[in-house]
């Protein structure tokens, strides 16, 4: 058995950074033994310089770490960054000017021409834009990172139904209060209500879908040509994103044909047994109301995306529902499953 | 100041029943002086057969009623229906028959042929089905229904709008609890949950829709050729349908069209100053977050619909949200609107 | 018909002063003409300077109001007060001190020996203190205040049973979470949950309830002798405070005394009609299931105490539920109840 | 390693009854290998027969099992009941007078004179009145019974202290929806909403709480003399019942002795290890705002009890608050940690 990897956090007291804590926790790959935050925390004991605020206790190794600078030093060579998007640009350039493998969940990087936005079972030739990355800015390291919580759950079902040619998707979005992070949404707006707005939440999910299930190629990423239209919401949910999808295809396709795709879909973190990776990553449930994000969610460590209800759309071809859990699949664990696959390409030798 | 006329209300103990019960309290026209309901409450007082559940006291001058039978009998000429689905077919057209004109929000007779399905803004011309019904039924008195409340609000939103040629649209209802009656939803299912999931409501809101859109012409509805795809869901709201809208047109239209169009649709039930008709059917919100059901549901009585964020649709050519509060402008009040445009018609003389 | 008093409202534009906004409009008495606010909105119209959450659209009289430096100059007379508690010792006394009656929500003054901590119904005679008040600090003005949201609902109950004599009293709240303001309390700590937890409230309800229901003789306060023993809580409802109360009285009482007194409670500002007093101030329901917080609270435009399930209580002598509107009773509408009680008084000559 | 004992559930389609097969699945002493439910279900594979609606799937071994009717004949000596209180007892006393050993969730038998309400921490003893019973019965078989959800949460905090003599206690529940099965609480009812009211939980909470806390003495159970008033309320919580408590003690004693009687409270069921018992049954949380049943109720596998708040109460000693599960701890957990105490005991030989 080979030595656990030393991994830092960046961003380790909000409330990703305490996701990524949590997840991590007992991780048969990765030891996080670094946590960095902003100048206020640095210095102090984790347990002390952190608000927890998830569901069971901060796990025991990690609590007495001392809060570093948010800066390269001595920090391991793997670093999940869940800083704030007000300041992750300049400090995840640092870390991978020296040298470090920055995996992040924040938006800043996503869109760019030679960074690589992955859902490791949609994507993972996406990766061969690192070199290309590392060449144009002159980097030793490098900076991956993972899409919008909303649209992980979005391209993991399309992911699996790609092959029949989409031409067409709207999407409904019913999102959790939890992808808001802390305090995030004041209970006065939530509570026994909707909101129909989440800033800048409906332009990621339409542009971060068509770069993910898009291609890689001559050196660029050539988005999906394929046309997405979002509408976002919050509702008092907890945590989990439900989404109604309405998609019109460019091939014949029988409803046999779509839920078999959806349960045998099988990638590449599924053929190497990545640690994080869901046996089966996108799960079609047969009974008329499922899934539901309170029932649904917790279901296969929060990595697997649900898909239900699917029935002919009067408009398109077909409808479904799916639920994927946005602090996980759409989060930390999405970070960390990325990392993952980074490993199993050799990228970090 | 002419005398009020004295209607009725049967299946007035259930939970649309009492909605009639409250919305009729005060109405300038009518005076509500008969309550029908099952075997089992006739004979008593409405105060004694009912369990009431709305917000606010139970209306004084209701309270004393004697509970009829649901049968035609002595019942005013008027009566609304709130009779459930189960038996509301039978006991519709016995009342029909006997000669009483029947504004009915069951569900039962929407889709017949020479049946109106009224929004009184949007096809009050369809009142002209009234004769042809008359006359295929033998009956000295008429039925005349409301839709679903889903649909209610997305057809006056269209309705505005239509004039632009509607092709095809794609809906998602986030729908409040109070739609399912009593005890209706479980709280064991929705407590911080969305049930994606509510039995033939998405079939109601795509045929209802094209029957209300369509015209009535030459002795028979020719629904509208428009498509439209529903997908229904339950969310933890106490009043008020939010739904989410991408519109396919067929002519070109701006953002100051539509908006223009919303808040300037001014219909039939506006221009002869009905008493439960909103001085303003559709109204436009500014605010990038509006409407919201809480917040905005109780506004202009509930008899309004509520609709924002419109803005370019990247599969279509716009989409916007609308909000509409299903017990009054989808139920209730929809029904008592419809029998104001009907006296307003003369088709009760 | 009398002009109306020209009012003021200081922290206009946060969430207290927004709900003295609306109260007060419409109000036969008095025309909120002055909004003040801290710099940073100061000049600005008050349409602009506010976001405005509550349900309903800001009153139009008000919206175009031009926001004020919370400073006396050209401030009407009588000036309520929705000051955050950080800053109101000061500004409060500013005004006071340049001859403006102040009637504050704030807690700062509360429980100082020569300000009233009024609930008119139970304590109008407190504002005997008021000349104390003005000769110890050598004021032309004044500042009378009214209690904590919770207290209020508490006292008012208590005031009209205080005659048999009460001994003790344990109170557990259940609080809504517009008694937090905005953004007050987060959805990710509220929703599906409960919060044992709101920070100095119990103290103010065990030290309020003794000072309201206590005497103003000789010159001073004296507490009321009875032990106030208060559990606090936050529970996931929109509006009112709901309170099971457990109390010991030092003489027999029977329920039917209990019921009759809450019932037939009439004090000064029911005798005097005063514009905002709740014709029946505490209201018994019948039911076996009531009152609760969503079906009542909005009863009497918010301003009665209701109260139901008295029953014997195995430690004391009797329990009961109570329940008032925190933003209107409890704040807004308290304020406004107690000048309309000091303009009765002819303090304001 | 033995082979695992087959038991079987009595009314295991419904809500509690999933509560057991969800509670014993993986158990390491048990295998449920039979399940019990009304004529309507029996014959169907449970699976079939069963409206599956807890968290997670239905687990594969049970789901095959075919569904019995609910006589004694060929179910296994254990069977744990979740039988309806309107049929329980009479089926409960047929098994137990066919020899089975019935240990029950419901109230039925709970409160009879030769019926041990077991929490096993608390009165391991009083299972000493099993033989009593047997005799007065003539019955080979046996029940025993656990408490009442919201009367768990109480004798675990109250047992621990016990030993400082407890004169009173006030206690004000704020319970989950779960806790009334399934549909159980309508969500018209309880979303964003209190009911201070749930039929007959204030007297089962009095009562049981006597029996739990006193003594089993010469052949007859003697009550606790402490007096107890409960003040029982339904919140929107999904599970865990969270209580507010004053207690008076007949002892001095300070709040570092009531706390380390808490965290060092250990019994018979931690003594002898058995497999559902919790390390630690109460445990103090020293956080100023916890426990929190969304947050806390899940821990320790839902078995434990958690306090906290302690403080004093000017009313009576000592006041705080405690958190437990109410569908494990409160009631399937319950029995089944009942029955792994009554094999400790030899009772089944």
């Amino acid at each position: 058995m080979q030595p656990k990897m030393e991994v830092g956090v960046l961003g380790a007291t909000g409330m990703v950074g305490q996701h990524f804590v949590k997840f991590l926790n007992g991780h048969p790959w990765f030891d996080l033994k670094w946590v960095g935050a902003s100048d206020r925390s640095s210095g102090k004991a984790y347990r002390d310089a952190t608000s927890w605020r998830l569901e069971g206790a901060m796990p025991a190794g990690v609590a007495g770490l001392k809060v570093e600078d948010s800066k390269p030093g001595n920090a391991p060579k793997l670093v999940f960054s869940a800083m704030d998007a007000s300041v992750a640009t300049e400090i995840e350039r640092a870390f991978a000017e020296a040298g470090h493998i920055v995996v992040s969940n924040s938006r800043n990087h996503r869109m760019e021409p030679d960074v690589p936005l992955l859902v490791p079972e949609v994507n993972p030739d996406h990766l061969k834009s690192i070199p290309l990355q590392q060449k144009n800015r002159g980097w030793k390291g490098q900076i991956a990172t993972n899409p919008n919580c909303s649209t992980v759950v979005l391209t993991l079902a399309l992911g699996a139904i790609k092959q029949f040619g989409i031409n067409r998707t709207v999407v409904t979005t019913m999102q959790a209060i939890s992808g808001a992070g802390y305090p995030g949404v004041a209970s006065m707006d939530i509570n026994a209500n909707v909101i129909p707005f989440i800033g800048n939440e409906e332009e990621k999910m339409e542009t971060e879908t068509q770069k993910i299930l898009g291609d890689f190629v001559d050196g660029a990423f050539r988005p999906h040509p394929m046309k997405v239209s979002a509408h976002c919401n919050r509702v008092p949910v907890v945590d989990g994103h439900t989404e109604t999808v309405s998609v019109e295809f460019s091939n014949k396709v029988t409803a046999a044909d779509l839920i078999n795709a959806f349960n045998s879909y099988r990638s590449v973190p599924q053929e190497r047994n990545l640690p994080s990776a869901p046996k089966q990553p996108v799960i079609y449930m047969e009974e008329p109301n499922r899934p539901q994000p309170r029932r649904d969610v917790e279901r296969e460590r929060g990595m697997a995306v649900f898909v239900g209800r699917l029935r002919p759309c009067p408009v398109f071809d077909w409808k479904f529902i799916c639920l994927g859990h946005n602090t996980v699949r759409g989060a930390a664990g999405a970070a960390v499953l990325n990392a993952e696959l980074m490993i199993s390409e050799g990228l970090f030798d």
